[in-house]
């Protein structure tokens, strides 16, 4: 039997929650929206068991710039397997890659990087392919902050991820990335269990290989978790609407737009890439994270935006 | 911040765990595994965040005879359809059906009825199909024991999932059955939120119908969630091996194979329906739930079979 005592964040911690964030407006957003649904006794207290938030990862809890980290990955993986795929000099996006066209492997998106990541681990286990991920990830680093990626995730996000936890939210990691890229390192980054990561995959066939039980990716895409496909994987997954939803991209459009539409309190969060000093302005033209529709609707939508160079005393954690 | 203090489960509680277990080698297999992975300081020592344990559903955690409760569901829905439908008139299994063969219609199987629940709920949304399911388990009883479905679940196996909760499993229930037919009850009656079921899924559809955005049921079916199927629906979901499977039937033989094939403590339980008076007794020819391989193997493999005759007091809760 367990037995808890819910204590204030600030208390146990001896600091203030949220402490990256500068006061302001989008700051006074988040905690008046927690503060009103943890008002036991009040029409808008939502109890604990429905306090589920999902949260986008790329571009929302760690860098997507000037690619998506899982393509680095990707294409590290090409590199090193282009010897035994003579046939990629002739296929895209293999061939961009291969030929250093980065422009050229941009313009696949998403899509193309899903490809690449069924190619290069067919036939690979489940298991091993959590080996090479968190290899690979222990020895890259982000060509401009010269840091791993796991220290490329955003500060005030990991205390906004603290926050909603002290106040007994469930957090799920809704994500166009693959499942089994970001299992590996999530507990241990942010805190959210493997469990409670939703992403897109591949099919997975499940045989007994000298006489060991595995789990074998296939080279077959099974979901793309983006865009309408993330209030899908929503409901697959957790089976409830969340009531908080956070992204930076039009990828998070159709999940804002689930979650903030349900009935009662609701609240919708965009990471707006605004720090061209400190990280990388970025929105309607980007080729990665491209943030235009939902820019443009947030204010309709009441969709509150994080100007990330305003409301942010500090993006990236302190060298660790 | 959350401050919780573990105490024995007995002492909060104040009467001994699995009550309804008799004294002996089968209760003792439970309690002594449990003992053993919660001992800090010991090669066997499992942390908190990797105790999880997958429970299948129909046979396992409630009565599956004389057929399973989502057919019986699925049959009320066709009968009711039925005059929409003139087409089922020649097509299985909705001939049999609505000809009263319930012989034919069991030997469609579970595919049978993923057929059906398909066939009944398309173009149905998640919220409405939710609905149907709850207002369906409110009113309908079970033929044999007159009293709701909701309460035709095992006594001793809702007291097995409060001892491992109180020792911080988190549980998942791994069903053939579909997954949105189990999420509306099951934190009521097992106490396991939504998000910890997987089951068989049909495909989903995001769309805005009337300015509200919903999930609609498409009738193409997803992904089946038995045998083989039962080892890859738990990868998708939760990403990690489980330490504790429990099923009853050859559909959790490769549940159970997978789960105790894993490195360290593994622990595989059948229950094994050998009570013809309190419940059925049938196990290798029985067409739902039918225990053959399993059984053969089970010895070999150190899966603990539960011999409901012998191994519980009780079998249902006592009436509410």
């Amino acid at each position: 039997m367990m037995v808890c005592f819910f204590l204030e964040a600030a208390v146990v911690h001896g600091q203030e929650p949220l402490r990256s964030w500068r006061d302001g407006a989008t700051k006074e957003a988040i905690v008046s929206f927690v503060e009103r649904i943890v008002a036991v006794d009040t029409p808008d207290y939502v109890p604990p068991d429905e306090r589920i938030a999902v949260f986008d990862n790329d571009g929302t809890l760690w860098c997507e710039q000037p690619m998506y980290v899982q393509m680095a990955f990707v294409l590290d993986r090409v590199r090193s397997l282009a010897a035994e795929h003579p046939e990629w000099n002739q296929q895209q996006p293999f061939q961009s890659v291969l030929s250093g066209d980065l422009k050229g492997v941009a313009a696949t998106g998403e899509r193309g990087l899903v490809e690449m990541v069924m190619a290069t681990h067919a036939g690979m286990t489940t298991d091993e392919f959590a080996d090479v991920v968190s290899r690979w990830l222990a020895m890259a680093k982000h060509p401009v902050y010269r840091r791993p990626y796991t220290e490329c995730v955003y500060q005030p996000m990991l205390e906004m991820l603290d926050y909603l936890r002290s106040h007994r939210f469930k957090i799920f990691i809704v994500s166009g990335g693959g499942v089994e890229f970001m299992r590996p390192w999530v507990q241990r980054v942010y805190g959210i269990p493997p469990e409670q990561v939703i992403g897109s995959r591949v099919k997975l066939k499940y045989e007994v290989r000298a006489g060991e039980p595995v789990l074998v990716r296939l080279p077959e895409l099974e979901f793309i978790d983006d865009k309408s496909g993330k209030p899908v994987g929503i409901q697959q997954a957790i089976g409830r609407r969340p009531i908080i939803a956070v992204g930076n991209s039009d990828g998070d459009y159709e999940m804002l737009q689930y979650v903030t539409a349900g009935k009662g309190p609701r609240l919708g969060v965009i990471v707006h890439h605004t720090d061209g000093s400190r990280e990388v302005a970025y929105d309607r033209g980007s080729p990665f994270g491209r943030l235009d529709r939902a820019l443009t609707e947030a204010s309709e939508k009441g969709w509150i935006l994080v100007d990330m160079e305003r409301d942010w005393n500090a993006v990236f954690p302190a060298s660790r």
